[in-house]
């Protein structure tokens, strides 16, 4: 039994793609802090197909001895996909930012992102159909003005996924890594950003789209064999790439 | 009196950075976390400049507690420059790397330089001749084979500090912040990204410059109005730019 690990799974994008594999008959292990919001998607999962396995873990990602007891915990399970999806935001300047919530920022974004992605492609980047896919963000590619440490954080997303890619194709593996890139999306994830109890995008930022537009984006993406789906900044497009940052082989002689 | 603090400057790059703002005058606090190397640093600038005060601090920089406590004791100083210079890389693929080593690398690449650098940017932005330095890669503008996750924590130091020095220019600041981004530098880096004993890269890779040369480049990009100091992967020679990655401000009505 194959099953497809999805982090950050509670609300938002997370939630939609768990939804989302699910109507594509995909078992779930689905990871989050909060345990009564899995709790509610296990049972809408159910409802649209209930022979499907869920497997719910409650855990904090923001520390990284929780990263590793996850991954361990995780052994006996086969894992086809593992996506990335944990992930928060802050809009503050540099200057002015609470260096507690971004040390939580780089450990969750970097650290257990890092871990995970590196420990699945020791155990599985040799089995045929497998995936990795990082959630990064437009921001990956475009800094934004009172983003510059999250955007930060999605460049280094965007560039080891981009990399590993690069790296797997290289080997002749047979694990994918890919990248996400959506831009804004009407989740709970401005909320944290801008530390406010009740936000909406309506009328801040010009145009965006729902989790579930950007769960189907993910399916696209997973569907396809291009490393990067990218919400275009001006059209607001989904478009599927090859990777964007340079990269360079080393020569052998 | 005015101090230029440098980290990692037992070594390399750091090392002769410390010479050359002491040939310019500096007063200088040097951390690394070899005290042996520091004090025959502090030695070697005494017979530059005794004049000069030197500074020691020795502490490992790969632990958050360590980075708050060395600022905090660096609270009476008053600093006209802080280059964040201490980082190391890793060569090994995604799936082979030493996770533990990657971790300190987070840490120290990219933790403790958004630490200092949120914290300087603080207490110093609207102090006129003020400078960030922080030290990313060419590298951090092109991912490497085989350094994919170094590769990774440069574009975020590239991305964090460019977005930095926009965000300062918007604000009207005082302070620049700036980029350093070598290529291939004859230091004790290599030795440590391979975990080797002895290594040179004669041979290795078609040219590369000494650490003296790379600390010349620094007084460059230091004395300059320029974001980005930068060696040209092509030609290795050494070129003052704007940012490069793409910066959206947010549109005010």
């Amino acid at each position: 039994m194959k099953y497809t690990v999805i982090t950050g799974a509670s609300s938002g994008i997370g939630y939609e793609t768990a939804l989302a594999f699910a109507s594509r008959g995909k078992n779930l292990i689905i990871v989050a802090r909060r345990k009564d919001e899995l709790e509610k998607l296990k049972q809408e999962i159910e409802q649209i197909n209930p022979n499907l396995e869920v497997v719910i873990r409650t855990t904090d990602l923001s520390v990284s001895k929780n990263v590793y007891e996850l991954y361990e915990d995780l052994k006996n399970y086969q894992i086809e996909t593992w996506i990335n999806n944990a992930g928060f935001g802050n809009f503050a300047s540099v200057a002015d930012q609470n260096l507690n919530k971004i040390e939580s920022m780089l450990h969750v974004n970097i650290e257990a992102l890092t871990i995970f992605s590196s420990l699945y492609a020791r155990d599985y980047s040799k089995v045929e159909g497998t995936q990795l896919i990082n959630v990064s963000s437009a921001g990956g590619y475009r800094i934004l003005e009172s983003s510059v440490t999250y955007c930060a954080t999605k460049f280094y997303v965007s560039a080891f996924t981009e990399g590993l890619a690069q790296e797997l194709k290289a080997q002749g593996a047979n694990m994918q890594a890919k990248v996400l890139a959506p831009a804004s999306t009407e989740t709970e994830f401005a909320k944290r950003a801008f530390d406010l109890n009740d936000f909406s995008l309506e009328g801040v930022v010009p145009k965006y789209h729902t989790a579930k537009e950007m769960a189907e984006f993910m399916l696209e993406l997973y569907d396809s064999e291009k490393v990067l789906g990218i919400v275009n900044g001006s059209t607001y497009e989904f478009e599927l790439k090859d990777p964007i940052f340079p990269y360079a082989a080393i020569k052998r002689s």
